[in-house]
């Protein structure tokens, strides 16, 4: 299953249209992260035929919320030079791989708020950061239009072939990172100042690996390990 | 040059919409066929930064004139089963070949109106009929989103390997078919009720071999002498 999660959408209209690019794809489900829209009306007007899926969004306070139980999540950006926890690619180049993890669990596209994009925070919550390539000297694509062209991307694809590998869903390594920050800290690896930038590495290997549950929770025993032999080192 | 034609647009708004679809995709050339608009500022309103397509556009009366000088003309359409005198085939299939005839001269796309698309006499114009592929129970695009989609496809080809040939403008094609339709007709081999459905494979055959203008004098030549040759029967 393919999720749309549309992160601090402001413009009811947009909504309207992002329901009906996901419809001419075949996606349906659709949830607002803290939408800022008070009169969703408009959004039913442009969604000719795509009422369905307005009507079984799902509204939710927080990001976290709204990808917990995804095995893959896939966020968009018009920034091209940044670096994420995640890895780049174009919409084409990662089709075939979010088809293949839809298959063994639900998937994330995370699209940003209208004026703003993505935060970092949230760019660095996914595997894969998506680039749609435009002309240099006007990149601006709305929102509906970046959700049709990912949507149109991964109707077009077939499942690629996915690595050995069962992905575990983001609560599960969202665990793994807040038991790693607190560790890294505690054995002064590094600052609280350096730790988001030294962490981002830390995810992106994360991400890179696909890692299953049963690994994570390796990783997560490690670290609990660790901090038993050092507490016996102190005693 | 790759050509937008739009075939009597009815809606500013979706003109305003289509001109910023071109410029994301780095397309500069729109003309509008008898658009039904009379106010274009909720175009200029919608297609922010993207004026300068709209303040070059051209607005012609007839179809024929917008694609005269055009050596490849690709229409579009949401019906599937159909055969037109154009060959069938998806944007992304078509866009290599695309845009390799945009190096040799100009390229239109055509693009129909927002409720009835292309009619079939226009499809028949057309070298490509493109077919964007949709969910079969929702294939409803709006114009510019169909703009968008093969915009974007044309702007990921690379320029494919075009056939030994320097394929005749449409005006030219369409002078050879006109003196073919009279022909067909002076001979009798059709009567003027199935003179539409014959000219569709005769003007099939004719997209299918990119026809060059030495081609088409040819065939011209041929129509003539055989003409001249029944006068000699005659006598």
């Amino acid at each position: 299953m393919i999720r749309v999660v549309l992160v601090g959408p402001r413009e009811a209209a947009n909504v309207g249209m992002v329901a009906r690019a996901m419809k001419n794809f075949g996606l349906k489900e659709l949830v607002l992260v803290a939408p800022e829209i008070r009169d969703m009306s408009e959004a039913y007007r442009l969604s000719s035929r795509a009422h369905d899926v307005l009507e079984r969004a799902r509204i939710v306070p927080t990001l976290d919320e709204a990808i917990a139980d995804c095995v893959l999540v896939a966020g968009t950006t018009a920034r091209r030079r940044e670096r994420y926890a995640g890895l780049a690619a174009t919409p084409r180049a990662a089709a075939g791989l979010i088809r293949a993890a839809a298959a063994r669990g639900p998937v994330a596209l995370l699209f940003g708020r209208e004026n703003f994009g993505l935060f970092n925070e949230e760019l660095d919550r996914c595997h894969y950061v998506l680039h749609i390539p435009t002309a240099p000297d006007y990149a601006s694509l709305n929102l509906a239009q970046a959700v049709l062209l990912v949507a149109y991307e991964l109707f077009q694809s077939q499942a690629g072939a996915l690595p050995e590998t069962d992905p575990a869903p983001a609560a599960s390594l969202e665990a793994y990172f807040r038991d790693l920050e607190a560790y890294l800290i505690e054995i002064g690896y590094t600052d609280p100042p350096r730790l988001p930038s030294v962490m981002r590495h830390f995810r992106r290997m994360a991400h890179k690996a696909l890692l299953t549950e049963e690994e994570v929770r390796m990783l997560r025993g490690l670290l609990r390990q660790s901090r038993w032999a050092m507490g016996r080192r102190r005693d």
